[in-house]
């Protein structure tokens, strides 16, 4: 297991609290990144805030038989419970299950006791069993599916913090994890603070353009914008700005 | 870009909107019709009335990086832009993604430019990007899946309003789209007013059906109805009839 | 058509009222019994009771187009017909599409008859219609997608009360049927008694270790339970029977 | 398990030894049947003559852990192995597997067994195992993959000789099967003698065009023919008859 | 239809005679495209020359079974009939069936009057009948499988050399198509000459490098290259250019 | 990169030589063990011995453009520049590619230098290019198909010699890893000595019933065996052994 020790400033993570994914999935694409949403995963239970953390990952290989009794949660060493003791606050506890949903990764106990500790999310390319009472809590969870088979059906917890692939994206520890109701998406670590300079203008410009559109204004010229279009959307800014001086 | 000429009267579309859309894949399959239904795509947001409306197509073709960078939707033509303004107000924007949901097909902005311009509605079997915003129009929107990157990470946008495949669908601009909580189904043009015929005695008929059975009938020559059946339900539109008359 | 004989009672049948399927399936993987959740079925509509009760099959194989005319329904022994007026009230009707949800395997019609007529369920690895009626029943009903198409399409109805499979499960004729929202799980009839019996202290296990990390508990000697935990928990059984009695 | 009593002639069968299976295929699609290509299958080894007689079924559902030790090969009256000793010389032995191939439905001494006893071939739609031995015998296989694990693992042998479905066909017991080195073909018992008569006719028509074609004409006119082109044919088909007359 | 006005002289299609798609790749991957081996088809019959051509395309939309009774092949102007008769010699015949191999998108006689016109070969993401035809013919052809069903079971031809994609790779008509063992490669039209220059060098080296590995040497240093290397490689190619001077 | 201490001896690795993977499996049921078996790969050229020997692994994650350029396999610390002159004589290289096969994991060049070190195989759940040369290798090479992309495209290498899931078998570094024509099964390390053991009379057997069938012995009583029949094989074996005193 590696230690992460770029932490991520607040202000960052709070800036990504009030983006969309499809804004993140842009300024991705514009430095060349097409893989690192993750395919195929749905949030359970109903509207809520982002989920915003570094990753924390968790690998899963085939489970073999003879390993995978049930006993072996007796073990306090078995990966997926120290995982679950281990997350930092904060974090994002993301799984690798080679994208098979036929058993869970976690249940409602688990995810309970990671929301208990602050963790700040689940993110599964496989099954999520429980899902009733996981969609219920207040920490945001996502998987390909629900699926009541214990993970030892399937899942043979293997390693902690290690760069993994979930759901076709590439999830190294300490990336940061943004998720809404569009899906989740990967910020490599060394891009995040970048892409939280730029997304805060984007994000108000997206929102201007939607008002403007709302009005009855055409997309041509405005999205993208034309001269006149950037020129007005400075404007306003400023005016915001002197406002809220 | 073909223009389509037939216009379908109100009188019809309005017929469909009081439809289902298994009922009229019944009456597509008695005239051989089996695959207008287009499979796996689902409706974003909660209840609302029914989609209907002529199909105005745009097809993709898979991107091509060098084709596709971010610059492209500054081109005023830029072929899913024009679609965007160009669809008339009254139909449905049906989508070829090739059945590729791993990027978006249109986002929030594009989406309520079609709201705000009087379009029926969204079909894609790829993706759509700002799910929360498009469920929240009065436009419905139907897609394969919630997907955050960009149509150019995936789609090339390439015609506008040629036949195409949606889903599996056979899909010729002019054909009647209509969409319910099941899904979207395709009504050939030409057959769109005997279909409307046929279709409201059917659901009529169904309604009864329907209140038999709660009342506790067997469905043994209930549905499909034996004589009997047929001519209770004949008197009863009949009665019908002379009460709103 | 063969008679299942065995008839659960009902008080087996409230146990598995207040089970989940996932608690199921964990007492099943102790028995070795790894495929018998129903991969890929959702509930249509909202939160309701545990859908229980002993399966009653039906099997469909790929429909031929010159045996399946919308004529064979006026056959009162077409199979998928004489199932919904047979399946015995308090059984689950579980069906074998292969599958393949590019068509329905029933209505809103057949269900509400089947609703009328007492049954516990529907479960099919194909699709249901007019799924927003059907999501507004009582019974619960749970399917692989909703999809307007006619069973005929693509689906031919050839079998009663035989062993079949649903969604890769083993399904044979009496074995007890348990869904919630995290999907549906086939009890083999002859563990269905043994596993109640294992099953009630599991479940009030479970809720005793959720309040526990709810106020705080780490899960390490907690869950899986360590002597200690256990003799807590053994102590607290005993007195709430005390104030019960 | 039902007896099938209509017995094609042997002249019937000898016409299907020189066809193929895309000109029956064309037949088949004449009359309105699309589905009777059996998707999917591979026929093992190399060059052979086609694979032709009647369909002898057996029916798989999914394995059950506590019902598939390797003890159940003990049992003589294990379906699998009864079929083996029971399909009629001269029939083809068609497995439903689901379509699931991750394991074997018969192995090389079964099949072995099958082409001492005088059958004509077997279809499975899962996977065969030691494929070296089988590809060597003359009686010929197709299947949808090489797969070791012997079939209890995932294949539970339930009924003989129903109507089964096999890589998306249905298969009545009795019906005719075809397989060339495209793949397998199913013909409906009551149309094979029809079918037989047109499509001797057609397979020398073909052999005309294809000669036509390779000395250099174009299609146009001649695929498909127009009167001059059937003319000729005709006056062809006369000469030849004289020659061998 | 559009006409390629550009046709590659065929100094630039032999270098690709004697090229790799893998080394292909490879230089695509170096200007940043990833998307242009066509996924998942498979050469029919054994070893033979590259496959090298300008592409001219075949569009189908899914059928619709009105719209293709077996009939409409008397009509001269069947796209895919004319498509067949006017793909230019030395061209290759690209067809889009998005990626449905359920039924065939051209069969022999259709392949053999190709081969007879100077066709470049077939390329088609469904599938392709009378393969043991096809196999046998000088003129390579890639499918996604063998499939004897008619094309008009599934797939209407709309279009003629028009951007289309195909197994998820774009294809532009006049895009030289490159085919070997492992598959086919897209390379765009405007790149053919730039790659054709830098491939050769690439192909002796890679030449050079398997013969050092082949005597025993490590990779490391070798492949890829350090200086030593390199300007080993670099005399061995004065020296070779001298020896046929 | 851990270090697999236990070398299976040469006399256990001659037993597996000469072993089929469907007995294999067989054996590996008989402990439990159903998911060893590789699915879905392929064995690249015609017929040759078993591929036999202990695994070393590589495992992938998805590859992200920025950490991927073609330059990267400058350096000599790049984990499958590693693997292939790190893998030790004698043992086989097993790829965890998620199971894409998108884009290749080795070409022929890295191929051949394994063969050069004496390397007994080359497995993996991804695509392989130049597969022509690696096919007319004589080391034994297994994967999901042809895929000409350099493996930066899609795969990521990340780690040597960890578990892996390759195919959905689990693989550990040091289990035994034996392909044959039906594919490639993992035995675990420590069952390998113990099915040497059991496999060696199972082919025998195996042989046996294999002649007697082709003489026209029934299965029943011979497959599996009666008293009667095992007695003959023990007693034939007896007398082979006196032969060969």
């Amino acid at each position: 297991m590696e230690t992460v020790e770029t932490k991520l400033p607040d202000s960052v993570l709070d800036v990504f609290r009030a983006a969309s994914t499809s804004s993140i999935a842009t300024l991705l694409y514009k430095r060349g990144l097409r893989t690192n949403f993750i395919q195929g995963v749905t949030r359970l239970g109903g509207d809520r805030p982002n989920m915003v953390g570094q990753a924390f990952t968790l690998r899963y290989i085939p489970a073999r038989e003879d390993l995978n009794p049930i006993e072996v949660f007796q073990d306090p060493d078995h990966p997926q419970r120290v995982a679950v003791e281990t997350v930092p606050p904060g974090q994002v506890l993301v799984m690798d299950c080679r994208g098979d949903a036929t058993a869970a990764s976690a249940g409602a106990i688990l995810a309970k006791r990671m929301e208990v500790r602050g963790c700040a999310g689940i993110v599964t390319d496989g099954g999520l069993r429980d899902t009733g009472q996981i969609g219920a809590l207040s920490m945001p969870a996502y998987c390909a599916a629900p699926s009541a088979p214990t993970n030892l059906t399937k899942h043979h917890a293997i390693d902690l913090n290690v760069p993994i692939g979930c759901g076709t994206a590439p999830v190294f520890p300490g990336d940061l994890v943004v998720g809404d109701v569009d899906g989740v998406i990967i910020v490599p670590l060394h891009m995040a603070e970048e892409i939280a300079k730029e997304i805060k203008g984007m994000e108000a410009f997206e929102a201007f353009v939607f008002e403007q559109v709302t009005n009855g204004a055409s997309i041509v010229g405005l999205y993208p914008p034309n001269e006149e279009t950037r020129a007005r959307f400075d404007a306003l800014v400023k005016d915001e700005k002197k406002d809220t001086a």
